[in-house]
Protein backbone atom coordinates (compact mmCIF):
# COMPACT_ATOMS: atom_id res chain seq x y z
CA UNK A 1 0.00 0.00 0.00
CA UNK A 2 1.47 3.43 -0.95
CA UNK A 3 2.17 5.68 1.96
CA UNK A 4 -0.12 9.54 2.18
CA UNK A 5 -3.21 7.88 1.14
CA UNK A 6 -6.69 9.55 2.33
CA UNK A 7 -10.12 9.08 1.23
CA UNK A 8 -11.65 11.14 -0.68
CA UNK A 9 -15.60 12.62 -0.59
CA UNK A 10 -17.32 10.96 -3.51
CA UNK A 11 -19.34 14.21 -4.74
CA UNK A 12 -15.56 15.84 -4.70
CA UNK A 13 -13.89 12.51 -6.86
CA UNK A 14 -14.88 14.63 -10.01
CA UNK A 15 -11.70 16.94 -8.98
CA UNK A 16 -9.02 14.11 -9.47
CA UNK A 17 -10.02 14.22 -13.50
CA UNK A 18 -11.41 17.02 -14.08
CA UNK A 19 -8.34 18.61 -15.45
CA UNK A 20 -8.24 15.95 -18.12
CA UNK A 21 -5.00 13.55 -17.16
CA UNK A 22 -4.63 10.50 -18.85
CA UNK A 23 -5.67 7.70 -16.59
CA UNK A 24 -4.98 3.73 -15.92
CA UNK A 25 -7.79 1.34 -16.34
CA UNK A 26 -7.67 -1.75 -13.97
CA UNK A 27 -9.20 -4.78 -13.64
CA UNK A 28 -9.48 -8.47 -12.79
CA UNK A 29 -11.88 -11.29 -13.30
CA UNK A 30 -10.90 -15.43 -12.73
CA UNK A 31 -7.51 -14.59 -11.36
CA UNK A 32 -6.42 -12.79 -14.01
CA UNK A 33 -5.48 -8.72 -13.55
CA UNK A 34 -4.74 -6.03 -16.03
CA UNK A 35 -3.79 -2.38 -16.50
CA UNK A 36 -4.13 0.12 -19.61
CA UNK A 37 -3.71 3.41 -20.15
CA UNK A 38 -6.48 5.32 -21.55
CA UNK A 39 -6.69 9.41 -22.26
CA UNK A 40 -10.79 8.90 -23.23
CA UNK A 41 -11.53 9.33 -19.68
CA UNK A 42 -13.82 12.00 -18.45
CA UNK A 43 -16.06 12.89 -15.63
CA UNK A 44 -19.88 12.60 -16.29
CA UNK A 45 -21.62 13.23 -12.79
CA UNK A 46 -21.18 14.40 -9.54
CA UNK A 47 -23.89 12.41 -7.19
CA UNK A 48 -23.77 9.84 -7.71
CA UNK A 49 -20.78 10.28 -8.97
CA UNK A 50 -20.18 8.72 -12.44
CA UNK A 51 -17.37 8.86 -15.08
CA UNK A 52 -17.06 7.83 -18.81
CA UNK A 53 -14.26 5.55 -20.20
CA UNK A 54 -13.48 4.13 -23.86
CA UNK A 55 -12.51 0.91 -23.69
CA UNK A 56 -11.79 -0.76 -27.04
CA UNK A 57 -12.92 -4.29 -28.49
CA UNK A 58 -9.30 -4.92 -28.90
CA UNK A 59 -8.63 -4.79 -25.88
CA UNK A 60 -7.82 -7.35 -22.69
CA UNK A 61 -9.33 -5.10 -19.85
CA UNK A 62 -12.52 -4.74 -21.93
CA UNK A 63 -13.77 -8.67 -21.36
CA UNK A 64 -12.23 -7.93 -17.31
CA UNK A 65 -14.40 -4.91 -17.09
CA UNK A 66 -17.25 -6.59 -18.92
CA UNK A 67 -17.33 -9.67 -16.88
CA UNK A 68 -16.47 -7.96 -13.18
CA UNK A 69 -18.36 -5.47 -13.57
CA UNK A 70 -16.05 -3.28 -11.66
CA UNK A 71 -12.59 -1.23 -12.29
CA UNK A 72 -10.51 0.81 -11.29
CA UNK A 73 -9.51 4.39 -13.07
CA UNK A 74 -6.23 6.00 -11.52
CA UNK A 75 -4.29 9.01 -12.18
CA UNK A 76 -0.32 8.23 -13.20
CA UNK A 77 2.41 10.36 -12.23
CA UNK A 78 5.79 11.62 -14.24
CA UNK A 79 7.06 9.04 -12.07
CA UNK A 80 5.94 5.99 -14.31
CA UNK A 81 5.71 7.79 -16.84
CA UNK A 82 7.10 4.75 -18.75
CA UNK A 83 5.31 1.83 -17.09
CA UNK A 84 2.06 4.23 -18.35
CA UNK A 85 2.92 4.70 -21.99
CA UNK A 86 4.14 0.84 -21.77
CA UNK A 87 0.43 -0.27 -20.74
CA UNK A 88 -0.96 1.68 -23.44
CA UNK A 89 1.15 -0.14 -26.24
CA UNK A 90 1.02 -3.60 -25.14
CA UNK A 91 -2.21 -5.64 -24.98
CA UNK A 92 -2.05 -8.64 -21.80
CA UNK A 93 -3.64 -11.04 -25.39
CA UNK A 94 -0.17 -11.04 -26.83
CA UNK A 95 2.04 -10.50 -23.72
CA UNK A 96 0.82 -12.30 -20.51
CA UNK A 97 3.44 -10.74 -18.40
CA UNK A 98 2.93 -7.55 -19.80
CA UNK A 99 2.71 -6.07 -16.21
CA UNK A 100 5.71 -7.51 -14.78
CA UNK A 101 7.82 -6.43 -18.15
CA UNK A 102 6.41 -3.18 -17.62
CA UNK A 103 7.68 -2.89 -13.53
CA UNK A 104 3.69 -1.65 -12.73
CA UNK A 105 3.08 -2.85 -9.20
CA UNK A 106 -0.29 -3.61 -8.34
CA UNK A 107 -1.78 -3.26 -4.60
CA UNK A 108 -5.18 -3.49 -3.01
CA UNK A 109 -7.51 -0.72 -0.74
CA UNK A 110 -9.10 -2.58 2.15
CA UNK A 111 -12.55 -4.07 1.04
CA UNK A 112 -12.15 -3.02 -2.06
CA UNK A 113 -11.33 -6.26 -4.73
CA UNK A 114 -10.19 -4.40 -7.65
CA UNK A 115 -6.09 -4.10 -8.19
CA UNK A 116 -4.76 -0.40 -8.33
CA UNK A 117 -1.40 0.91 -9.55
CA UNK A 118 1.33 2.17 -7.41
CA UNK A 119 2.91 5.54 -8.48
CA UNK A 120 -0.06 6.94 -9.20
CA UNK A 121 -1.85 10.23 -7.79
CA UNK A 122 -5.73 9.22 -7.24
CA UNK A 123 -7.73 5.95 -7.11
CA UNK A 124 -11.28 6.06 -8.18
CA UNK A 125 -12.99 2.42 -7.46
CA UNK A 126 -15.83 2.03 -10.65
CA UNK A 127 -18.94 -0.39 -10.54
CA UNK A 128 -19.96 -0.34 -14.53
CA UNK A 129 -23.03 0.90 -15.27
CA UNK A 130 -24.17 -1.62 -18.36
CA UNK A 131 -24.83 0.59 -21.02
CA UNK A 132 -24.66 -2.16 -24.14
CA UNK A 133 -25.56 0.07 -27.39
CA UNK A 134 -23.05 2.37 -25.56
CA UNK A 135 -20.54 0.04 -25.26
CA UNK A 136 -21.11 -1.66 -28.60
CA UNK A 137 -21.66 1.30 -30.60
CA UNK A 138 -18.94 3.51 -29.15
CA UNK A 139 -17.05 1.63 -26.79
CA UNK A 140 -17.81 3.94 -24.46
CA UNK A 141 -18.55 3.02 -21.07
CA UNK A 142 -20.00 4.34 -17.51
CA UNK A 143 -18.59 3.74 -13.90
CA UNK A 144 -20.15 5.11 -10.70
CA UNK A 145 -17.12 5.82 -8.47
CA UNK A 146 -18.19 3.59 -5.40
CA UNK A 147 -15.10 4.89 -3.60
CA UNK A 148 -12.00 6.95 -4.33
CA UNK A 149 -8.30 7.74 -2.76
CA UNK A 150 -5.42 10.55 -3.52
CA UNK A 151 -1.89 10.92 -2.40
CA UNK A 152 -2.30 13.80 0.21
CA UNK A 153 1.20 14.98 -0.53
CA UNK A 154 -0.70 16.25 -4.11
CA UNK A 155 -4.60 16.27 -3.47
CA UNK A 156 -5.95 16.90 -0.40
CA UNK A 157 -9.17 19.56 1.39
CA UNK A 158 -10.86 18.73 -2.15
CA UNK A 159 -8.32 20.72 -4.23
CA UNK A 160 -4.90 19.19 -6.20
CA UNK A 161 -1.65 21.21 -4.86
CA UNK A 162 0.39 20.44 -7.93
CA UNK A 163 2.06 23.62 -7.57
CA UNK A 164 3.85 22.86 -4.19
CA UNK A 165 3.94 19.14 -4.55
CA UNK A 166 7.33 17.27 -6.26
CA UNK A 167 7.44 17.54 -10.15
CA UNK A 168 7.42 13.69 -9.95
CA UNK A 169 3.54 13.86 -8.48
CA UNK A 170 2.41 15.80 -12.21
CA UNK A 171 -0.29 14.08 -13.72
CA UNK A 172 0.26 12.76 -17.36
CA UNK A 173 -1.38 14.57 -20.61
CA UNK A 174 -0.75 12.41 -23.28
CA UNK A 175 -1.00 13.23 -27.02
CA UNK A 176 0.49 10.62 -29.16
CA UNK A 177 3.50 9.05 -30.49
CA UNK A 178 4.77 8.51 -26.97
CA UNK A 179 4.53 12.56 -26.38
CA UNK A 180 3.21 13.66 -22.43
CA UNK A 181 2.76 16.41 -21.44
CA UNK A 182 2.82 17.01 -17.52
CA UNK A 183 0.51 19.49 -16.01
CA UNK A 184 1.87 22.97 -15.41
CA UNK A 185 1.26 25.83 -13.25
CA UNK A 186 -1.73 26.98 -11.52
CA UNK A 187 -3.66 29.96 -12.77
CA UNK A 188 -6.92 31.77 -10.53
CA UNK A 189 -9.41 33.24 -12.79
CA UNK A 190 -10.67 35.11 -9.78
CA UNK A 191 -8.97 37.40 -7.47
CA UNK B 1 -10.80 35.60 -38.64
CA UNK B 2 -7.95 35.02 -35.89
CA UNK B 3 -4.67 34.86 -37.65
CA UNK B 4 -1.68 32.00 -37.78
CA UNK B 5 -4.98 29.40 -38.91
CA UNK B 6 -4.74 26.00 -40.59
CA UNK B 7 -7.41 23.07 -40.80
CA UNK B 8 -6.51 20.20 -39.90
CA UNK B 9 -6.96 16.59 -40.71
CA UNK B 10 -9.81 14.86 -39.07
CA UNK B 11 -8.15 11.63 -38.13
CA UNK B 12 -5.84 13.95 -35.88
CA UNK B 13 -8.27 16.11 -34.72
CA UNK B 14 -8.62 13.77 -31.61
CA UNK B 15 -5.26 15.44 -30.41
CA UNK B 16 -6.46 18.35 -30.46
CA UNK B 17 -8.44 16.87 -26.91
CA UNK B 18 -6.37 14.36 -25.92
CA UNK B 19 -4.96 15.95 -23.13
CA UNK B 20 -7.86 16.67 -21.44
CA UNK B 21 -8.40 20.63 -21.82
CA UNK B 22 -11.20 22.24 -20.73
CA UNK B 23 -13.21 23.84 -23.86
CA UNK B 24 -15.54 26.09 -24.97
CA UNK B 25 -19.17 25.09 -26.27
CA UNK B 26 -20.86 27.58 -28.66
CA UNK B 27 -24.10 27.31 -30.65
CA UNK B 28 -26.86 29.00 -32.45
CA UNK B 29 -29.96 28.90 -33.45
CA UNK B 30 -32.58 31.06 -34.89
CA UNK B 31 -30.14 34.15 -34.25
CA UNK B 32 -29.43 33.32 -30.69
CA UNK B 33 -25.41 33.05 -29.65
CA UNK B 34 -24.37 31.13 -26.82
CA UNK B 35 -20.88 30.06 -25.30
CA UNK B 36 -20.36 27.94 -22.19
CA UNK B 37 -17.36 26.28 -20.63
CA UNK B 38 -17.09 22.38 -19.90
CA UNK B 39 -14.61 20.78 -17.92
CA UNK B 40 -16.33 17.32 -19.00
CA UNK B 41 -15.46 16.96 -23.07
CA UNK B 42 -13.18 13.80 -24.59
CA UNK B 43 -12.43 12.26 -27.90
CA UNK B 44 -14.84 9.23 -28.50
CA UNK B 45 -13.58 7.97 -31.54
CA UNK B 46 -10.46 8.17 -34.83
CA UNK B 47 -12.68 7.94 -37.72
CA UNK B 48 -15.19 8.81 -38.26
CA UNK B 49 -13.55 11.61 -35.07
CA UNK B 50 -16.08 11.84 -32.54
CA UNK B 51 -16.41 12.97 -29.54
CA UNK B 52 -18.30 13.46 -26.14
CA UNK B 53 -19.39 16.50 -24.03
CA UNK B 54 -21.49 17.03 -21.22
CA UNK B 55 -24.25 19.52 -20.63
CA UNK B 56 -26.47 19.99 -18.07
CA UNK B 57 -30.05 20.47 -18.72
CA UNK B 58 -29.92 24.52 -16.88
CA UNK B 59 -27.35 25.05 -19.32
CA UNK B 60 -28.98 27.52 -22.43
CA UNK B 61 -26.45 25.48 -24.62
CA UNK B 62 -28.49 22.42 -24.81
CA UNK B 63 -31.22 23.86 -26.40
CA UNK B 64 -29.61 25.69 -28.91
CA UNK B 65 -27.78 22.65 -29.59
CA UNK B 66 -30.81 20.53 -29.60
CA UNK B 67 -32.62 23.04 -31.93
CA UNK B 68 -29.43 23.37 -34.39
CA UNK B 69 -28.31 19.89 -33.88
CA UNK B 70 -24.50 21.25 -34.71
CA UNK B 71 -22.07 22.82 -32.48
CA UNK B 72 -18.40 24.21 -31.63
CA UNK B 73 -16.23 22.90 -29.09
CA UNK B 74 -12.82 24.77 -28.97
CA UNK B 75 -9.92 24.80 -26.45
CA UNK B 76 -9.02 28.37 -24.80
CA UNK B 77 -6.02 29.68 -24.12
CA UNK B 78 -4.19 31.38 -21.41
CA UNK B 79 -4.99 34.43 -23.49
CA UNK B 80 -8.68 34.60 -22.16
CA UNK B 81 -8.36 32.87 -18.66
CA UNK B 82 -11.35 34.77 -17.47
CA UNK B 83 -13.64 35.09 -20.44
CA UNK B 84 -13.20 30.82 -19.73
CA UNK B 85 -13.86 30.94 -16.09
CA UNK B 86 -16.91 33.79 -16.74
CA UNK B 87 -19.25 32.11 -19.48
CA UNK B 88 -18.75 28.91 -17.14
CA UNK B 89 -20.44 30.52 -14.60
CA UNK B 90 -22.86 32.72 -15.81
CA UNK B 91 -26.30 31.69 -17.84
CA UNK B 92 -27.32 33.82 -21.23
CA UNK B 93 -30.63 32.41 -19.75
CA UNK B 94 -30.28 34.75 -17.05
CA UNK B 95 -27.73 37.21 -18.80
CA UNK B 96 -28.54 37.95 -21.85
CA UNK B 97 -25.84 40.14 -22.31
CA UNK B 98 -23.29 37.61 -21.07
CA UNK B 99 -21.40 37.17 -24.36
CA UNK B 100 -20.59 40.82 -24.43
CA UNK B 101 -19.45 41.65 -20.68
CA UNK B 102 -17.64 38.63 -20.72
CA UNK B 103 -15.25 40.25 -24.01
CA UNK B 104 -15.96 37.04 -25.94
CA UNK B 105 -15.67 37.69 -29.37
CA UNK B 106 -16.82 35.38 -31.80
CA UNK B 107 -16.11 34.46 -35.45
CA UNK B 108 -16.95 32.04 -38.08
CA UNK B 109 -14.87 29.97 -40.62
CA UNK B 110 -15.99 29.76 -44.15
CA UNK B 111 -18.75 27.62 -44.85
CA UNK B 112 -19.04 26.94 -41.24
CA UNK B 113 -21.94 28.04 -39.64
CA UNK B 114 -21.13 27.42 -35.98
CA UNK B 115 -20.44 30.57 -34.36
CA UNK B 116 -16.05 30.23 -32.81
CA UNK B 117 -14.39 31.66 -29.90
CA UNK B 118 -11.43 34.14 -30.26
CA UNK B 119 -8.42 33.70 -28.60
CA UNK B 120 -8.85 29.71 -28.97
CA UNK B 121 -5.79 27.54 -29.67
CA UNK B 122 -7.81 24.76 -31.55
CA UNK B 123 -11.85 25.11 -33.17
CA UNK B 124 -13.71 21.57 -33.99
CA UNK B 125 -17.37 22.07 -35.76
CA UNK B 126 -19.72 19.02 -34.73
CA UNK B 127 -22.69 17.39 -36.02
CA UNK B 128 -25.17 16.32 -32.95
CA UNK B 129 -25.25 12.17 -33.17
CA UNK B 130 -28.79 12.08 -31.63
CA UNK B 131 -28.69 9.59 -28.76
CA UNK B 132 -31.38 10.36 -26.82
CA UNK B 133 -31.18 8.46 -23.92
CA UNK B 134 -27.62 9.54 -23.36
CA UNK B 135 -28.89 13.27 -23.56
CA UNK B 136 -31.84 12.68 -21.15
CA UNK B 137 -30.10 9.80 -18.27
CA UNK B 138 -26.32 11.53 -18.36
CA UNK B 139 -26.44 14.69 -20.05
CA UNK B 140 -24.15 13.20 -22.84
CA UNK B 141 -23.88 14.16 -26.02
CA UNK B 142 -22.12 12.73 -29.04
CA UNK B 143 -21.22 15.00 -31.61
CA UNK B 144 -19.26 13.55 -35.16
CA UNK B 145 -16.42 16.26 -35.72
CA UNK B 146 -17.00 17.71 -39.36
CA UNK B 147 -13.98 20.03 -39.29
CA UNK B 148 -11.09 20.83 -37.20
CA UNK B 149 -8.59 23.83 -36.98
CA UNK B 150 -5.75 25.02 -35.42
CA UNK B 151 -3.23 27.72 -34.31
CA UNK B 152 0.11 27.23 -36.29
CA UNK B 153 2.29 28.73 -33.33
CA UNK B 154 1.24 25.99 -31.29
CA UNK B 155 -0.22 22.89 -33.31
CA UNK B 156 0.78 21.89 -36.05
CA UNK B 157 1.69 18.80 -38.07
CA UNK B 158 -0.44 17.15 -36.15
CA UNK B 159 1.19 17.62 -32.80
CA UNK B 160 0.81 20.31 -30.09
CA UNK B 161 4.18 22.28 -29.97
CA UNK B 162 3.26 24.55 -26.14
CA UNK B 163 7.07 24.13 -24.73
CA UNK B 164 8.30 26.16 -27.70
CA UNK B 165 5.22 28.16 -28.02
CA UNK B 166 4.27 31.55 -25.82
CA UNK B 167 2.78 30.90 -22.74
CA UNK B 168 -0.32 33.03 -23.43
CA UNK B 169 -1.18 30.00 -25.93
CA UNK B 170 -1.25 27.16 -23.23
CA UNK B 171 -4.70 25.52 -22.90
CA UNK B 172 -6.52 25.82 -19.63
CA UNK B 173 -7.75 22.64 -17.11
CA UNK B 174 -10.22 23.23 -14.55
CA UNK B 175 -10.20 22.10 -11.12
CA UNK B 176 -12.86 24.22 -9.20
CA UNK B 177 -13.11 27.46 -7.34
CA UNK B 178 -11.67 29.53 -10.41
CA UNK B 179 -8.58 27.56 -10.21
CA UNK B 180 -7.25 26.32 -13.75
CA UNK B 181 -3.95 24.60 -14.56
CA UNK B 182 -2.06 25.40 -17.25
CA UNK B 183 -0.80 22.73 -19.87
CA UNK B 184 3.07 22.20 -18.42
CA UNK B 185 6.19 20.75 -19.29
CA UNK B 186 6.97 18.07 -22.52
CA UNK B 187 7.53 14.52 -21.29
CA UNK B 188 8.62 12.00 -23.89
CA UNK B 189 7.93 8.07 -22.38
CA UNK B 190 10.48 6.72 -25.77
CA UNK B 191 14.08 7.22 -26.66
Amino acid sequence: MPPHLAPVDLPKSYRLLNHGPTVLVSSSHAGEENVMAAAWACALDYTPAKLTVVIDKATRTRALVENSGVFGIQVPTASILKQTHQVGQVSLANAPDKLREAGVNLFRFEGCDVPMVEGCAAWLACRLIPEPHNQQAYDLFIGEITAAWADTRVFRDGHWHFETAPQELRSLHYIAGGRFYAIGEALDAVG
